[in-house]
């Protein structure tokens, strides 16, 4: 009976790694639209979350009908911890959509001035890495990438804390669209990273033996 | 064995039903730091977040106990539930602490302009509300409240609109930094109403039969 646990484990284990990957994907494009005022690129990030909720709602159900088969011990743990990475993966889908809703908004105008389009820059870049990382921390069980994954969330922090400093510098001449606008976005791609690091920090929590009987590498 | 099983879901109910409660006090009492410029009151909720983030971990690391317990039909499903709304009050804790922690920035001055303490006390009393009836959904195991909640959380949307038009007006007088607490304050509250109303659309969510001989009225 283990044996078909495993089975559908591994199964949500693959959809939850590659819906990690898919999120990150979407933030990705998402900032290439907010670099770039590139519209037809957003409604492909918007036209793309339908698809991601239903994929959430859909692991979601098959992570329920696993937790009702017979389980090894610290199956079940597993299980709900990917259920938890479930529902970090809907925000993450929702913020990658919120940023594509911005460029939206602003469109044919740049959302983000020249100045602060670096460091939005390289918090997409740091949390798109944090996405792909948690995608393979999940796909490999692997317990060991959460701390490192956290590390570098720290450089996400920063990039949070700088885009503020220059919103808030006393000569912003952009007005307060903008940096309502550069509010939300900074939170919306450090909260992203956040949720990416939380998966990798639940990944390969499971039983030791049962672990190294599945781990792939 | 299943009533080893009920009791432990009891205790568990009940746990998460004083915690949303609490957490709504936090959130109560952080707004009416943010309209007073109450330094102790925010120093109050400050200090309350770490037995927040305690009682977060006691109440998960209760429910993974139970899981390990022999359940009846449907049984586990209520736990998991129980879990998701651990991960909400977590986020609706922080929520609330990072009103407090404007409070304590902006601290002697107020964080929030004349024209927008209306609405953030109106925001804060649905939310507070939400927060309560939230409470009171997982308590009774009410299936029902979730719908009505969620019917209300449309008026925290509507203000956090509110807010926004208020913030791009051409004549926003008070400068880029109340500009962006009041943005990130706007989608504070917004949030915490958001988990809300996800714990009450949780609640009840357990087998007819079980439900009907637990439920309390």
């Amino acid at each position: 009976m283990p044996a078909v646990f495993e089975e559908h484990l591994g199964a949500l284990t693959d959809g939850i790694a590659d819906l990690c990957a898919l999120v990150g994907e979407s933030l990705r494009q998402g900032t290439v639209s907010l670099s770039t005022a590139d519209l037809a690129l957003a409604e492909e990030v918007l036209g793309r979350h339908d698809y991601i909720t239903y994929e959430c709602h859909r692991l979601e159900a098959s992570a329920f009908t696993i937790l009702a088969l017979p389980a090894p011990a610290g199956g079940q743990h597993a299980v709900v911890n990917l259920l938890k990475s479930v529902a970090d993966l809907q925000r993450m889908g929702v913020l990658a959509l919120h940023i594509a809703r911005i460029v939206r908004r602003r469109h044919p105008a740049h959302a983000v001035p020249t100045e602060l389009r670096g460091p939005f820059a390289a918090m997409a870049l740091h949390a798109v890495r944090l996405a792909g990382d948690a995608s393979t921390a999940v796909q490999r069980r692997d317990r060991h990438r959460g701390a490192e994954l956290a590390a570098r969330d720290d450089a996400v922090d920063a990039l949070h804390r700088r885009v503020f400093s220059v919103v808030l510098e006393q000569q912003w001449p952009h007005g307060t669209a903008a940096a309502v606008d550069a509010t939300l976005l900074s939170r919306y791609y450090e909260r992203f990273a956040d949720h990416a690091v939380q998966i990798a920090c639940r990944a390969g929590s499971r039983p030791p033996r049962s672990q190294s009987r599945r781990r792939r590498t």
